[in-house]
């Protein structure tokens, strides 16, 4: 693997240094617009808010904000983010967890959605924010992640409320004068299987059904989350975005009429599946060393990457200039710890000092999760738009590091 | 529990809000004390060298200088940090991994030592830098850590040479003109048996019998590594370090005299052992659920500890003005994961919006490895040192996460 569309990754690290965040900004786009359009195709009122906590650059919120996109944030410097990067309060949804009182605070001066987490969370934001529009986050019960630990519903699961408990939580914001509502749900991250997104958005809408009749009203809008799954692997399924579409619309829009919703909005939140396939890694090998087996280390680590050491996540993994893999090896970085390895017995063609590796499908739960573990400096971020390339986040230097010990 | 060190945790978390790591000062002289004497007692050639990545606030790496201790550094970052908190440049190691010839480049400043990961990397520091001693990190085949991310010896684990190889590396150094030797092992993170200790010794004293026989030279310093455990839960052992210390330097004495060694220096460089005890986490509880079991969420989260999440460690946590265990609850940050839980199906008293949770033990390797995850700011330190408390590194604000995007 020679380029990232048609730029020489030989001399982005030597234009940037390694390692380097690289995001395409035509793979965001084009992911975007798929997303969108086969949704629309199927639901005209669906409305796509970017899962911020994916990859909150600055730059990339922006492009987000410039293609109509809304923002899903996960706490208030996100939802602060989100207007510093020019989204407009409508556009912007702030769903937490166990959010906090100072949370609520925090929201005062704008006029964004909330998907509340528990019928707690109303109280603590009644005593200092009133939104709109009140919606709660349904835990229905069930959920499924590529992962354990990014499966965000079932009876496990921290999030939401209980369904059994949810038509209480409504109930309460109707005494309280609230007239306009919605209702969300989040049930698990990185799904490839379209008919799992069917199952989940019925039994969303059974429980819609049977809390809007209670307090006879209808819902303005149904959040379904995220969860859209991209492949980390060859062999991994492609999620089959036209099919998911049409299944949940068709669900959607039968429950809508079966329980006289009209036509509310569709709400989606994804993150990985806009941003996940448009990053790329690029680190230099530091040094090869044959032990008990080959190890290729690399000036990348779990401070830089921390999915392989947290998840077991897989990222394929691509050598400058050449092809053939012929050596079976443990990629580490380069982290004092032997959790940092991103990989365990893979095939990699003969690598030696300097030699430039490729992580793919980093643009999602990279940048975001990076840390100063070791005192690392996180890394640079660049952008390819055509035939430009832009930094859009510079490297921290050892000065960053002594920033906080002064007042 | 109500204080830290007769300190009022209450009035911590309102002077200084939360979550806030609150480190102890006398705990983490007297565990310096204690380990240094003890050892001193049984080898008077001993010298400590305080694990840089388990906790590298700048004011808790200036006090183990004032106390006369060494810095083990394993980034060049860590170096310059030790550099600025005033070590001395013969108090000073680096031992990095798959350290590149950048790494080393940044060494050229100083004269500190080295402990070389590879033989490769002895090539890769002698283009550029020289240091007066050189010291390889063996890898003995056996290596054994609180959890196996944490285990960095053994025919898996990405570190040092294997010792089958090792005598070439010291053949290599010494062709090269380099007359003065050190050796250096680091099996694992977090034992608590003494034997354990012994043993790794033992073959590490071994390995240098035969490279320093054949090369007809002896090792100034051989550097044993930390690894020495601390308990995280009532049940855990108590490392004896007094038995450690006697078995270590008996072993490490009999070897010496075995291979004529004379009386090189023994190199700890502890990390957990010193300051893992001496740090608290205050956190407040946001909010109380009662789902499909009672959830605790809290004001910190994997962004801020990342243990929990990341090893499945445990941390004893405490209640603010409560002690009687009623509950059975899922204790969670509030990060947007299901992973970002400190504990699961743990008994605790029954708490309410506000109470304050103290979560014990995580002096050493908390800050190091907290993140930006949903772009929640690093939390506050301060330390308490007799009657006073001084704030030791600010809370991040929300225009330190745009700082990177000036340039």
């Amino acid at each position: 693997m020679n380029n990232i569309q048609h730029h020489d990754i030989k001399k982005l690290a030597l234009d940037y240094g390694t390692p380097l965040y690289v995001y395409s900004k035509q793979s965001i786009e084009d992911n975007y617009t798929k997303l969108r359009d086969t949704f629309m195709k199927y639901y005209p009122h669906t409305r796509i808010h970017f899962s911020v906590k994916a990859n909150s650059n600055l730059h990339i919120l922006k492009q987000f904000n410039d293609m109509g996109c809304g923002a899903d944030c996960s706490s208030p410097y996100e939802v602060m983010l989100a207007k510093h990067a020019g989204f407009s309060d409508d556009r912007i949804i702030y769903t937490g967890n166990y959010e906090s009182v100072s949370d609520f605070s925090s929201l005062t001066d704008y006029k964004v959605k909330v998907n509340l987490d528990d019928i707690t969370s109303f109280s603590r934001m009644h005593s200092v924010y009133n939104p709109e529009v009140i919606s709660f986050r349904i835990n229905p019960g069930i959920g499924k992640g590529g992962y354990e630990g990014i499966t965000t519903g079932g009876t496990d699961a921290k999030f939401g409320v209980p369904y059994e408990k949810a038509l209480y939580g409504y109930q309460l914001a109707k005494e309280k004068g609230y007239k306009r509502f919605g209702i969300h749900m989040m049930t698990g991250s990185n799904n490839l299987e379209p008919y799992y997104f069917a199952q989940v958005v019925e039994k969303l809408m059974m429980i819609a059904g049977n809390i809007f009749d209670k307090i006879g009203s209808a819902p303005e809008y149904v959040d379904i989350g995220g969860g859209f799954g991209i492949p980390y692997e060859d062999d991994d399924e492609v999620l089959d975005i036209e099919l998911t579409a049409k299944l949940v619309a068709e669900v959607f829009e039968e429950k809508c009429a079966k329980y006289g919703f009209g036509k509310p909005s569709l709400l989606l939140e994804p993150g990985r599946y806009l941003v996940g396939n448009a990053g790329w890694l690029i680190t230099k090998v530091t040094g090869v060393k044959h032990s008990y087996k080959h190890f290729v280390g690399v000036d990348a680590g779990m401070s830089t990457l921390i999915r392989p050491a947290l998840y077991g996540a897989k990222h394929r993994t691509y050598v400058y200039g050449k092809d053939v893999p012929e050596w079976n090896v443990n990629l580490c970085g380069q982290i004092c710890e032997n959790s940092d390895i991103f990989a365990k017995n893979v095939f990699m063609p003969p690598v030696s000092e300097g030699d430039l590796l490729i992580l793919r499908d980093v643009g999602a739960y990279g940048f975001t999760m990076a840390s100063n573990y070791n005192n690392r400096p996180r890394p640079a971020e660049v952008i390819i738009d055509n035939d430009n390339v832009r930094l859009i986040r510079r490297r921290e230097k050892f000065e960053d590091f002594l920033r906080l010990y002064e007042s």
